[in-house]
């Protein structure tokens, strides 16, 4: 039997994965989960986009330019100029989800070896992006104390090597939910710049930011066009995960050209994942509106419900729709284990995502919990309910630290 | 400026896309095109699978599992066991167009620098998806004089070092629309076996075998089961090219969940496209017969056309929708601008791909050009008088090689 190779035995199983059997054996001992483990929102698709596809109208479902279209790119150009990025429709390379576009940038900017620093914790699928790329994640630690802050600058610059390649942000962030400030970003354009570095910037949930608080982009710094790529993806903004249609951005022309040789070997985006994206840009400002009401109550939902049990401490963040929080337990993947095989409350449990998935440096996050907002409220209070009663019986619990 | 990643400059651009901004001024200039350079059908898409999307009835466009939905991949399997494949739906993983399957498998499969063996000519995007995994395609010389047989296992096992890990085929063949005979792959099957070699099993135009021939794949093989990695796609079975569902077949339950951790990585395939690509198994019969009567027609059009043009060979295919023709030229890749550039008929012109962009050994393929037969009778008759006409006026004209 021949071998699997190296790559194949190092590519890292999704931690989020980890849990799923355990949560069907709940479900098959009739158990209800709460399930605030995952990024899948519960919200509608605008109605604009699910229309778009029941109306399509093409005979031949044929492939479309590897860039994307340019009815798609113009439009998507329109909905970015709006922001004031200042782009034009070929700055847009569209791909399967926003995954595509950071593997695309992870292997056209990067050797093999060479580093991409990255605060932590992360979204947990970037070491798998890393692992394909034989690129090295060098994670910089951020703390909850602060919220899950920009670490400084001074702690940067000593993880810049010669190898050093990148700095990659994920704004806001998922898993800690954390909105980078202005100052923030203008501290990394400054690092950029100093280094010639590339800055990645992930920014799947650019649509969720609350408290009337400013979303700012890597695009509105001036002088870092060269060293900008940004990653997106319809899949939140439209509550539309299933659709696999992403975009890199970048003004790098160079970079651009290089991108669109590996977009052109798998030959092109989902012809009417194009044509519903396309649609989605006039998804009416009411739709955003409302969603951002509904998860502005769901968070302050479960973080002040949070707050409130004993033990537990949990920042309030100013975006995306998770929150990491810090719970009285050992260990948060036995904890995550335990409250679906051997809890119910009423019946009832919660799956929640270990943050220690989200950490690179081991033994980080064995006291912490990604939770989801992606429920109604409703339910978050039944889930916080269940929490409380679980982190009482937990025989693992662990106090004050 | 940071700097690309070496991959980034060896990645290779597009051989068919090359000829693009030829054909756009040829465009401008009021000349028609007919395009036999790409893999795009004309052929209509079957109705049930555009229905499908049509009828979709979610509201919230989610993620599927990243292994695909478990009611396609039944649905698959089915269309699979009806071919006797003998697998299970847990031997199916959905991808994002076949361009994924093939990535993926040489990710799991092969360390960098390490080696797979593929007939030449050969489907381009082979090369672009070897250097983004770091690994190496040895070629391996087919020739057109007897129709681009499966070179002989004397001529494999010259290439065989201990480097070599996994054996390519492409079946029936993209560029050269050779179809393997049984016996042909039994060979393959002793020396796969021999060796302890993966085979790759490229199968996208399983759907188009001509004049009554028998379609085997590895799969119908007896003991090669941990050596077999098929890629299929909805494609060109279904004319689905912009759908981008395929999927990775493998029985090594290994390399299976090996794989299975890159699809984890992007999350899944596109929700709507694998309600398409279930309700395409539904395609009835009559679609195919349809097709399959055009095709040969077309294909018998086409090579009867050019082998009557003085100085043209075209061996006749049992498969795909490619020819590959030799021409009295001196230099493919000039010739294919040339008759974009400086040559019309009527105001007309043809579109071909230069053969060179299918050889991996350089300087081979210089005299001979692929052409796809996806135009109707009437466009391709007017396309081979065009070529002809062109011959006779080429500057560039090399009789008898």
């Amino acid at each position: 039997m021949p071998k699997i190779s190296q790559k194949g035995m190092d590519m890292p199983a999704s931690p989020i994965r980890k849990l799923t059997p355990f949560a069907d054996q709940a479900k098959k001992e009739g158990k209800k989960i709460y399930h605030l483990n995952i990024g899948q929102p519960d919200i509608q698709t605008p109605e604009v986009m699910l229309n778009a596809l029941k109306n399509i109208d093409f005979k031949v479902w044929a492939y479309t330019p590897s860039e994307g279209t340019a009815s798609y790119r113009t439009k998507l150009a329109s909905y970015y100029n709006k922001l004031n990025y200042n782009i034009e429709p070929t700055d847009i390379l569209v791909t399967n989800g926003g995954s595509e576009a950071i593997t695309i940038a992870m292997q056209a900017c990067l050797n093999p070896g060479e580093e991409v620093i990255i605060p932590e914790p992360f979204y947990a699928n970037y070491n798998g992006f890393a692992c394909s790329s034989d690129i090295v994640i060098k994670p910089i630690m951020s703390h909850i104390e602060n919220g899950f802050a920009l670490p400084s600058i001074a702690d940067f610059e000593k993880l810049i090597t010669e190898k050093t390649k990148a700095i990659a942000i994920c704004n806001p962030n998922n898993p800690t939910g954390y909105l980078y400030s202005r100052e923030e970003l203008e501290a990394l354009r400054e690092l950029c710049l100093k280094y010639d570095l590339y800055l990645f910037s992930d920014e799947a949930y650019r649509e969720f930011c609350y408290d009337g608080r400013e979303f700012i982009s890597p695009m509105h710094l001036e002088g870092l066009e060269n060293n900008v790529v940004v990653f997106d993806t319809v899949s939140k903004r439209y509550s539309a995960c299933g659709a696999r249609i992403g975009c890199l951005i970048t003004k790098n022309k160079e970079l651009y050209q290089t991108a669109l040789k590996f977009a052109q070997a798998r030959l092109s985006p989902s012809l009417e994942g194009q044509i519903a994206g396309e649609a989605a840009v006039d998804t009416p400002d009411a739709y955003f509106e409302a969603v951002s009401k509904e998860y502005t109550a769901r968070r302050d939902t479960l973080v002040k419900g949070l707050n409130q049990i004993k033990g537990v401490f949990c920042p309030n963040p100013g975006g995306a729709f998770y929150v990491v929080a810090r719970l009285p337990i050992d260990n948060a993947d036995k904890f995550c284990q335990w409250i679906l095989e051997s809890f119910s409350y009423e019946n009832e449990t919660v799956m929640m995502a270990p943050a220690t998935g989200f950490y690179s440096t081991i033994g980080f996050g064995l006291n912490e919990v990604r939770l989801a907002y992606v429920l109604n409220q409703e339910d978050l209070k039944k889930a916080l309910v269940c929490l409380e009663k679980a982190l009482e019986a937990y025989p693992g619990r662990k106090e004050g630290q």
